[in-house]
C-alpha cells in the first residue's frame, strides 16, 4: 500500500528538514509545483481569489474552495495544503468542512483566528480576531471531526497582522497548541522577519512552525537556525502568471499579430500538451 | 436598459471591422483580456482543460465548462464566446447546452463537427468529423433551443484539421450556414495561412467567418484584405502563464528564499489586489 | 418578448390577490409545484438542507443553493423566490449573492436579519439577530447590487423568532422598507396567528407582506382579510417525500420484495419519465 | 481501523446471502435506506435525472452525478454503488470516472454496454448497444485506473433490452467476467423474471450477479434459489416521493390552507430536523 497523502505531510511535518511548500490555485500551477521539486502544494485562498476575479474576503464558498483543491489534489502526488481560511464560518462549518476535504483526499487544512468574513491579511483594515477560546474550540472540533488520525490541522494567529504583538502570538499559538493543532502558522506583514525570529526564539518547539514570508525575505538557512519547519511561497505563482498574460496580452494589442517576441517568451503547444496529460492519453489508446 | 452581452457580440459579428478575441480559462485572464482592450473573451476549451491539467479530450464535463464561463463572465462586461467542442455529446446534449449557457448570460458558443469524444485538433491522431446531416442537426437545434434571439451559435469545421480540404471545408460550412448557424469558424493548423485565404476567396461572406490562427500567422491587415471577421487568439494566455509559474518556480528551487530577480519579473500583491477587485470591496464598506 | 421571471414575479406582489408558493428542493419539487397550479417557488433552504442530510444551520454553500435554484429554475416556467438566509455571510457576501442569482435569471432573494451562521427558525436555541442597522445596510447593498429593476429582494425580520414581539417586527420592517426592500417577510412559529394579525393590523401596508405559515394554519381568506399578500408553504413536500419515501421502504423490508402495495402508493415509471422530460426528448428525435 | 466502503462492499458480494440495495437520489433518500436496515445505496442515474426533472438521456455530467454521490456517501456509513451509465463517454472518460469516484470515497461504480449517450432501459428506442470488445475495453481500463484494490467495478449488459436474448446477455458477461469486472449486472424490463432465470441457470456464477427488477418481480427466496447475488430496487423511492408530492400539493391547492389531511400524511418538522442531523448539531453545541 503506498502512503497516504496525509501520512505523507505528517511525515514531512515531523522530520528535520525545512519543508518547502508553494501555491497553487488550479491544476497547472499545482502541476508545475511538483515538478519543479517542491514538496507540497499549498492551495492558497488569496491565489484561487484572484483566479476568479473576486476579492480574497471570504466571497469564495467552500464548495468552491474545496472544488480547486480536489483538482490540484488529483493533478499531483505531494500533499496539498488547504488555505481554509476562518473555516467558512464557526465551529459546525469547520467540522463540516474537515469532514468534507479529508473524504476528498486533502492532506491537511489550515485555519485562522480571524472572524468570518475575513480580508486578506496584506489590506490595513477589518483583522478582526475572534477569541483565543472561541478558535481553540474550532481547533478542537476540527480534530474530533477528522476520521484519518494522519488528516493535518494547521492553527493559524493572525496576531501579527492584527498589531497585537509578539507575545499575543505566542499565547495563541499554545492555546492552539492545547486544543490539538498539528503545526502553527504564525503569518506576519512586516518587511522584515524580525518578529518571526522573535516568535520562534520564545516558541516552545513542541509542533512544528510554518510560515509565508510575502512582505518579508527570509533564506533557507536562516529558516533552519531558527528553527522553522515549512515555508510556503503562497502567491508568486499566479502573480508571475498575471504580469505574464499581460504584457503577452499589451504586446499582442500593440502588434496586431502574434510576433516572435511574443512566442519566446510562452511555453509551445506541445510543453502544454504534455503538461495537461495528453500524450499519456494518446499513448493509452495505443 | 444596457446592451446585453449576446446583443454586443451579434454587433460586432455584424460590424465592418475585425473581432479581436484572447482565449481565457478563469476570471483573472478573462479580466486581463478585457483591461488589454480587447472585445470579447473566448472561453477555451483547450485552456481550461490545461488549467485543470486535464488532456484536453472532452475530460471536462459541460458542467466544469459551464462553471468556468461563467466565472469569466462574471468577470468582464464583454461577452464571452465560450468554446462547447462538440457541445458534449449529441443533439439532445446541444440542446441542453445552449439552454444552461444561454441562462447563464453568456453571449454565444462554438460548436464542431468532430465526433464526441474529441481530441485537441493539434493532436495528429483521433480527427473524425461526424457527417454534415449529423453536425447540420446540431446547429439546428441549438438554434431552435435558443430563447433570447442575440444568443450567437457559431458552427466550426473542423475539415482541414482532419485532412479533407478546402472543398469539404466550403461545403460544410455552407451546409452550417443553410442549418442557421450565426457564424462560421474554419480551422487549420498549416504553418501558413494559404488554406485561409482558399477558403475567403471562395466563401459567398454570406456569413461572418471566424479563424484561430495558433500554427501560422497572420496580420490584421491580411485578415480584413481577406474578409475574415473575427480573429481568436487561443491559447496565448495560458502558455504565457505557465512558463512565467515555471520559470518563477525553477528560480525559487535554485535560489532557496525569494530572490529580487523574481519579484521583477512578478505582479505585485497590491496589483492583484486590484485586479481581484479588493479596493473596490474596501471602498465600498466606507 | 415575453415577461422575464422578475418582472413576473413583481407583478404577483404588486397584484391584489394572495400569491400561493409552494417551498421545493430539486427540480422535480420544482415542477410538481407548477404542474398542480402555484404561481412560484420557494426554493427552500431547510428542504435543501434536509435533502442533502445536512442540518439547516448555514452549513450548506451559497454554491451548492443556487445550484439548486438554477436546477428548479430550469425546471419552470413560473419565478422562482430564492431562500437565502442571512445572505451567507455579511454584506460583501449579499453583494456577491445578488450578482450571481439575478445573472441565474433567479425573480427574487429572500435574507433574514439573524446572525450567520444561523438555525432553523424552529429550534430553540440560537436565535439572534443582528442589529437593524446593519441588516438595512445589507438590504440596501442588495438593491444597489441588482442590475434588472425587477429583480426582487425580501427582507425578512425573524424578530417574532427571536421572542422580541410584534413592536420590534414592526421597527425593523420599516426599517427595511426605508432601506429599499420590496417586500417585508415576517415569520412565526407560534400555533396560531395572532401574532401575525396584530403585525398586519399595524402594519402600514406599503410593502407588501409575505407569511410561512408552519406551526399555525390560516386560510386564504383570512390571509385577505388581514392584507397578507403571499404566503409560502415552505417545507410540506419534503415532508410528504421524506414520509412516503420511509413507509415504501420499511414496506419492502418487511415483505421481502415488490409488493401490489407499494406500487399502488408510487408513481408510475411512465409518470415520471413524463415528469423528467423524456417524453419531449423521444419526440424531438422523430 | 474501520473497513473501508470498498472493503464493506466486497464483503458483501463475496457473501453467500441475498444484498439488498435501495435506489436513491439525494442525501435524505440515502439516509432513509440506512435507517431502514439496508445494506447499500444505489446511486440511481434515473432518481438523479428525475430529481433534476431532466430526460434519463446522458444530460446530466459525470460532475453533477458525482456531487449526488459524494451527498449520498456523506450521509451514510453503507456501502454507494454508483450509476455511471455508459461511463460518461469512451474509455478514457471512463477512467477519469473511475479515479473521481474513488477518490470521493464511492464503493463502486457500475458501467453499462449501451452507447453514449445513453437513453433510459424502459424506453422503447435508442437501446443500442457498442460492440463486445469496446466495452470490454472500458471494463479493463476501469479496472487498471483504480488504486484501491477493493474499488468495485460492475460490468452490466442491456443485451436483453437491446432484444438480443439470453445467449447474447451470456456472452457479453463472460466476456466482462473475463476482462476483470467484480460483478455482472444484467438488466430486463419483462414483465416476469423468466430471462433472468434462464440467465442464471446458464451462468457460470464465477462472478456475482445482480438484478434490477421494475417490471418484473421475484421474491428473496427466489432469487436465493437461483443464485442471483444482489438486488437494486432501483426507483421506489423517488416513485414515491413525487407521488406524495402531488398528492399534497393538489390538496394543498383544493383545500386553501393545511388541512389535518395534509398534516397526517407528512413527516412532521421534528423528524425532518431530527433526520437532516440538527439534533446533533445542537447537542454539540452544549
Amino acid at each position: 500500500v503506498p502512503e497516504s497523502k496525509p501520512a505523507a505531510l505528517r511525515r514531512l511535518l515531523e522530520g528535520d528538514r525545512v519543508v518547502r511548500v508553494i501555491g497553487a490555485h488550479n491544476g497547472l500551477s499545482a502541476r508545475l509545483v511538483e515538478w519543479c521539486g517542491f514538496e507540497a502544494v499549498w492551495a492558497s485562498g488569496f491565489e484561487l481569489s484572484t483566479s476568479c476575479a473576486l476579492p480574497d474576503a471570504s466571497i469564495l464558498t467552500m464548495s468552491e474552495a474545496l472544488d480547486a483543491a480536489r483538482t490540484m489534489n488529483e493533478a499531483v502526488s505531494i500533499p496539498i495544503i488547504a488555505d481554509c481560511d476562518t473555516g467558512f464560518g464557526d465551529t459546525a462549518n469547520v467540522v463540516h468542512m474537515v469532514r468534507r476535504y479529508e473524504s476528498a483526499g486533502i492532506a491537511g487544512v489550515c485555519i485562522e483566528d480571524k472572524r468570518f468574513p475575513k480580508l486578506n491579511s496584506f489590506v490595513e483594515v477589518g483583522q478582526e480576531l475572534i477569541s483565543v477560546d472561541a478558535f481553540a474550540d474550532k481547533i478542537r472540533a476540527a480534530k474530533r471531526a477528522q476520521r484519518d488520525p494522519d488528516f493535518v490541522v494547521i492553527g493559524r494567529t493572525e496576531a501579527l497582522i492584527a498589531g497585537l504583538g509578539v507575545e499575543e502570538a505566542l499565547e495563541r499559538a499554545a492555546a492552539y497548541a492545547d486544543a490539538g493543532a498539528d503545526a502553527i502558522l504564525v503569518h506576519s506583514r512586516a518587511s522584515t522577519p524580525q518578529q518571526i525570529w522573535a516568535f520562534m526564539a520564545r516558541w516552545s518547539l513542541r509542533l512544528p512552525v510554518v510560515i509565508v514570508p510575502t512582505t518579508y525575505r527570509a533564506s533557507l538557512a536562516e529558516l533552519e537556525r531558527h528553527g522553522v519547519r515549512v515555508v510556503i511561497h503562497a502567491n508568486l505563482g499566479i502573480r508571475a502568471a498575471a504580469k505574464a498574460m499581460r504584457e503577452t496580452f499589451m504586446e499582442l494589442q500593440a502588434a496586431g499579430w502574434v510576433t516572435p517576441g511574443i512566442e519566446d517568451r510562452i511555453a509551445s503547444l506541445d510543453e502544454l500538451l504534455e503538461l495537461q496529460g495528453m500524450r499519456d492519453l494518446i499513448a493509452s489508446r495505443q
